[in-house]
Order: structure tokens, then C-alpha cells, then sequence
């Protein structure tokens, strides 16, 4: 007789995203199905410089137990940063440092919901989100969102339609998987809208500083009540994930019931991985790294979208992001990207079908790729090969510029 | 308004001992209340050799993003490791590498409570267990405990009492906090019981290896049914804690929901951290620096016990643990530390009030006393602070062997 689980667990299931990345190691394999940072930039020569640095400043006081909250220096820094690039007002000690800002939306479910409790959030929305919240049995309502963010009229008809909204969920620059970013307008409507109906939003912001054109949009806090929102920020896109160094800001009294949660959940982040964050912060020059990945990312961008404009068949609709790791990409509605999948894989190429970023279900002819890892060349390798896929499957229009490849297809 | 929170919000306090180790940081103060390991045995310099040989070895794949279930050579010398001095027959893929063993406790609450569950466990037990799966709004039902562990009758009227016990919570090596050891055959007959009961049991084990005499036991795992305990291990006390690396080896079908919900709640553990811990085994000997940290506190123990058999009222109980961090104190029945720690705090000497070690509260007449963090000279001075106003609050016999004190008491 098996042990009894709780009944949350009926819930949760594996990750599609963590099955399909098992397959496509096998060799030959054009994976558009992730969503790393390009590890050639990882600061490793730095890291062994601030690795001795911190056990030469601080001896053992690096290896010991230390407070929930963080370590203090690191706060202000990440207040400092915060305040300078998003137009925010933090102080120290509304940062919490959290081992990675995935353990930011854990910690928000156990504190805010109970089981039955309404989540909102973008449709689609980070998976991630999903699962983490998934273990405190909400109900998920999709506000419908367009490509400047959710709609207000919709949100306000959520909102007014449930007497259990206890938490927005949204990802407002370079969107998890849409790449979609909110104009300032949706951001200001939103505030005046939670400000009426008192919900708190969580303000995930992973790929924020990753902007490859235009100019950076202010934080939700900076609009209406700040203590409404929690933010997260992370290390993992700007220096490197490995670490598992992640903050969030919160109001004092959200925060207080975050550092009595994070205790009872694994006490506090790595003493030592926070000293080395801190130290690099000091040592070496953060926005200068983001400008090589800048660089880099906007190319692997371009690539994409060029060679999607070239190879995809003209009927397919996809985002244009400005900054993140993500294209987003919708087949005509009769279509299941999962379908495409299995035939796309045969040709060795992968990317994640999009209905799992639906926490309701549906939207099956939608799919992500990501075009952080990959050299140029491999990305218009891998786009032919999907555009060749493609074009068979929805047996459509030729491609828009390329008539030559279509006797390939038939 | 405020935001609504969960209602398990409601039962999370603050834990109490915080509060008091804020009041420890006051110049002259003698602190017998944290539970730290010391820290002049840190491996500093070790840690600057295998941070650099990480980076040599595995460049920017010890930055990135790594599997939820942990690095798997670490995997593998954890289960060789356990099987070597547990007795048990784990393998590689039954060890999930966690944040600490703390988050072990967070991850079972997850998968394994309900609302109104129950969750048995030693009286007293460890208050970071309580307050980790307080958070998934259990019942606690104390099972009555002497210094072999619970006692076996006792055990199994409490299951038959409840239809709802999901987990059985023990420490059974030098118990945080009682310093208390099970007999073999106490392991032997939870294992026979809870094989008909079919309750999983956590064996939280952090201070196994710190043994200053006596021989080590084996695991729960090797008495009845593998499956049936969930292990948590930690380098914490053993190498340190601020990598924050522990594991917990679990059967297959459990493991499969603790990798699940662990991605959910913060996707992995720090790669670069666990493949520190693991370089360390490689290219240092554990082993060597485990007799060196039992050198050290077996010192310290013995100080503080003979020091206590020196100034401590002749009625009082404590315990005599052979190994672990900490001495489990029992006044007379109508006494309450708190009112002693009043007191004791005037004269600089902290200590941690037994209360808040009991789930369901009472026994206000003990408290714990910690000894790995001072050296002998401070405990004796400390003890003797203690004993001055412990002999006045209980106004009773003058200590055993020390009659020239009273004139200062008095």
C-alpha cells in the first residue's frame, strides 16, 4: 500500500518543456526548446577572483548560518539598482534575497492563497508560475492580454466577477514566452484598477535589462501603491543562474511575512553565493556585462525573426520582441503545435508547444522559441529546417521570399 | 486595506528563538541559546582551492542552470557515503540534493499534508520542523518520548487514535533539542509499527556523525521497510552551512513528487555550490575534519556537563548527550525559563526556553543549553553565571560541590 499523498499533488505534473529537453540531446539536434542564458558569457574568470575575495574579506563569517533577510550590503545594492534603473523607491530592508526568483512565487502562494483562491495572469503566462502557485490549489483566471499587455476592460471584468482574487501574476517586459512587453499606459491602468480592487500583483522581471532596442519602462511600483507590488528580480539573465541569486521587494508588511516563510522554508540563500554577488557588484561592472549580452542576444534575435520572415509560411503570426530570450509564434487555429513537434523533432529540431502556458488548456496552435544559446548560423539552420517542416504541415502559401526551397517541400 | 493573506498565515509566529538571538548580540553576553556550528573549523582555505579547481574543471557549466535532481557525482558520493556509515542500500537516483535538509521538511509538508492531517513526533522536537510543516496546517500530536526515543506503546495508540497520520517527524541522533539518542531497539519497533501503519517517517539526521563516544546506529532505512523513511542529510554541521547543500533520499515513487514539487519551488539547487561540496569529498578528507570538529566539541561538552554537575542546583535534570550540539534542561514543574531567562539575561547569559519546542505548548519549566560555539573558558564562566541565578530563582539546596559560591548568591 502506497504512502497517502496530499491532494494538491493530483495537480502537479511533470514539465512538458522538462520532458522535451530530455530528447533533444541527442546529437544533431537544433534545440529552439530552451530558455538559458548563453554560458560562453558567464563571468568565470571574475567568479574565481571573487570566490578568493570574499574568503579573504570575510574568512568563515562566508561559510556560517546567517539572517533569512540577506546579506545586508547586498540589499542596498540591489535597492540602489533598482531605484536607479526602474524609477522605484525601495529601501534595504524591503529586499529579500531568495535562491532564485522561481523560490519568489512559491513563497507569494504560501503566503497569499488558500485553496480555491483566484489567481490572475496573462494568457499565456511563464509556466514556471504556474507550477509554483499549482501546489497551493488556486483557480486560474486568463485575463485576455494583447500585445501591450492584458486588456484593463478585461481585467476589471475578472476582478469584478470574483470574490476570491487574491493575486495578478504578470511578467511585463519581454514576456515568458511571448516576448510581449507592457506599454506605460496598461502599467498605469493596472495600478488604478488594483488600487480600487486592494489584490497584490507580483512583478516578475527576469529579462528586463535585456532590452536590444527602444528604451527600459518603468516598474509597476512607480504607478499607483508600491506596497501592492512585489517584485522579482534575479541574477540568473545578467550574471549567471548557477548561483541561484534572486531578490524580491516587497512592502514592510508583505515582507515581514516573507522572511517568516523563507525561514521555515530553507532558512536563508547561500551565505557565500550572496557575498559573491555582492563582491562582483563592487569589483566589476555589471551594466558593461549586460551590454556584451545585449549585443550578443540582439543578433540571435535578428537572425530569427530574419530568417523566420524568410522561411515561415506567410499566414503564421509571430511577436517581435525587443528585448528576452523568446518568439512566440501562432499557427492557423486548426492546427496542434504538438503535431508540428513530432514531425519537426524527425528533422531534428525542437521548441515547446504552446498550450502548456495556458493554465486553463487550450491555444494548442501556439509554440515558443528561444534563441538565447545558439549561434547565427545554427538559428538559420534550425529555421529552414522548420520552415521546410512548417510549410508541409500547414500545406499552404509558399514561403513569402524564398520559392526556390519549395521543391524541397513537395 | 491591507492584503488578504492565506490562512495559514494566521499560525506562522515568529520563531522565538530569533527574537532571543537578537538580544545575544550584546557586548559581554555568553550565549548558550544559537545552535551554530563553530566556525574557526571552517574549511576557508580549502574552499578557495576547490572554487578555483570548479571553474578549471567545468568553466561555465558550473554557472548555468543544472537538473532539479541534483549533480550526480555528488548524488553518487552521497548514497556511497550513507551506505558506508548508515548500513543502508541507497542509490545515486533515490538522493534529491536540497537547500539545506531544512527545505527537506518544506518539500515533505507539500507533498504529504492536507489541512487537519496529522503529523506525529517526538516531545519535545525540533521548532524548525514545527514551524516548516505548520505551514501546510497539520495537527501535531506529541508522541510521548523518554531518553530511548518515543516509546513504542505510545506510538501506537497515537496511530490508532488517528485516521488522518500522514508523517512521523524524529531526529534520532543527539536530538535538536534534547541532545537525546534512540536505542536500536526503539528504531526497530517504529519500523515494525509504522510497517503495519504504513506512515512515512522523516529521519532528519544532522548531527549523526558528531559522536564524541559511543558507537554510531543505523538508519531507520535499515530496520523494516526502505521506502517507508525519507532521509535528510546536511554538510551543514560537517563541512558548513552556508553553502546551504543537504539531501534527502527518498524511494522512487516519493522521489519522483519531492523532484516535482522542487522544481516548483526554486528549480535546483546552486550547481556551482553542490559541485564545491563535491570537489571538497574529492580532493580533502571529510572524514579527517568530522574527528577534528569532535575533538573540539566532545571539549566542550564535557566542559559544560562538569561544570553544570559543579554550579547547578542538585534537583535539577539534564541530559548527557554523546554527541550532537546541545543539553536539554528540566526544572521543577512549577518553574518557568522565561522568568529565569528574565534574569539570567541581566547577567548577560542567554539560553532557550523549552516552550517553544513542544508543538501544543506546556512544559514551560525547561530549556536548551548550546556548547559548540564557545570555547571552555567562556562555558565554565557562562555555567557559572547560570548556576548564581538558576540557585536563586529555585531558592532551594546550595549546589553540590561548591559551597564557598552561596556567599555571593545570597
Amino acid at each position: 500500500m502506497a504512502i497517502k499523498l496530499a491532494e494538491r499533488m493530483a495537480e502537479l505534473k511533470a514539465s512538458e518543456i522538462r520532458e522535451i529537453l530530455k530528447l533533444t540531446q541527442q546529437p544533431g539536434m537544433i534545440s529552439f526548446a530552451g530558455g538559458l542564458p548563453a554560458a560562453e558569457h558567464f563571468p568565470v574568470l571574475e567568479l574565481k577572483a571573487i570566490s578568493e575575495e570574499v574568503l579573504e574579506a570575510d574568512g568563515p563569517q562566508a561559510l556560517q548560518y546567517s539572517p533569512t533577510e540577506g546579506f545586508m550590503p547586498l540589499r542596498e545594492a540591489i535597492a540602489a539598482r533598482m531605484n536607479s534603473k526602474l524609477g522605484t523607491h525601495v529601501t534595504a530592508d524591503e529586499i529579500l534575497i531568495i535562491c532564485g526568483s522561481q523560490q519568489g512565487l512559491d513563497l507569494t502562494g504560501k503566503i497569499l492563497l488558500d485553496e480555491g483562491d483566484t489567481v490572475l495572469c496573462e494568457s499565456p503566462t511563464y509556466l514556471g508560475a504556474i507550477h509554483a502557485l499549482k501546489a497551493y490549489q488556486p483557480r486560474f483566471v486568463e485575463v485576455p492580454t494583447d500585445d501591450d499587455g492584458m486588456i484593463g476592460s478585461e481585467l476589471e471584468r475578472c476582478l469584478a466577477e470574483s470574490n476570491r482574487a487574491k493575486l495578478i501574476y504578470l511578467n511585463p517586459n519581454f514576456q515568458n514566452p511571448t516576448g510581449r512587453t507592457w506599454s506605460v499606459e496598461r502599467r498605469r491602468q493596472l495600478m488604478e484598477i488594483v488600487g480600487r480592487y486592494r489584490v497584490a500583483v507580483i512583478e516578475d522581471n527576469p529579462y528586463g535589462e535585456l532590452r536590444y532596442e527602444g528604451s527600459s519602462l518603468p516598474s509597476l511600483k512607480t504607478f499607483g501603491e508600491p506596497d501592492l507590488v512585489v517584485y522579482l528580480g534575479t541574477f540568473s539573465k545578467i550574471f549567471c543562474p548557477g548561483l541561484r541569486i534572486g531578490w524580491l521587494a516587497a512592502g514592510k508588511s508583505l515582507f515581514e511575512k516573507y522572511v517568516l516563510v523563507k525561514q521555515g522554508t530553507d532558512l536563508h540563500t547561500s551565505t557565500f553565493s550572496q557575498r559573491q554577488v555582492w563582491m562582483y557588484l563592487q569589483n566589476h561592472d555589471l551594466d558593461a556585462n549586460i551590454r556584451r549580452l545585449c549585443e550578443t542576444y540582439r543578433i540571435r534575435r535578428d537572425t530569427m525573426l530574419s530568417a523566420m520572415d524568410e522561411e515561415f509560411p506567410g499566414r503564421l503570426r509571430y511577436t517581435r520582441p525587443e528585448g528576452g530570450f523568446f518568439v512566440w509564434v501562432e499557427l492557423p487555429e486548426e492546427y496542434n503545435s504538438r503535431d508540428l513537434l513530432i514531425k519537426s523533432l524527425e528533422k531534428k529540431v525542437a521548441f515547446v508547444p504552446g498550450g502548456s502556458f495556458f493554465p486553463n488548456g487550450g491555444h494548442e496552435n501556439t509554440f515558443r522559441l528561444n534563441y538565447s544559446t545558439m549561434p547565427p548560423e545554427l538559428i538559420i539552420e534550425g529555421i529552414r529546417r522548420l520552415g521546410r517542416v512548417l510549410r508541409k504541415f500547414i500545406a499552404m502559401d509558399p514561403p513569402r521570399h524564398d520559392a526556390e526551397s519549395e521543391s524541397e517541400v513537395a
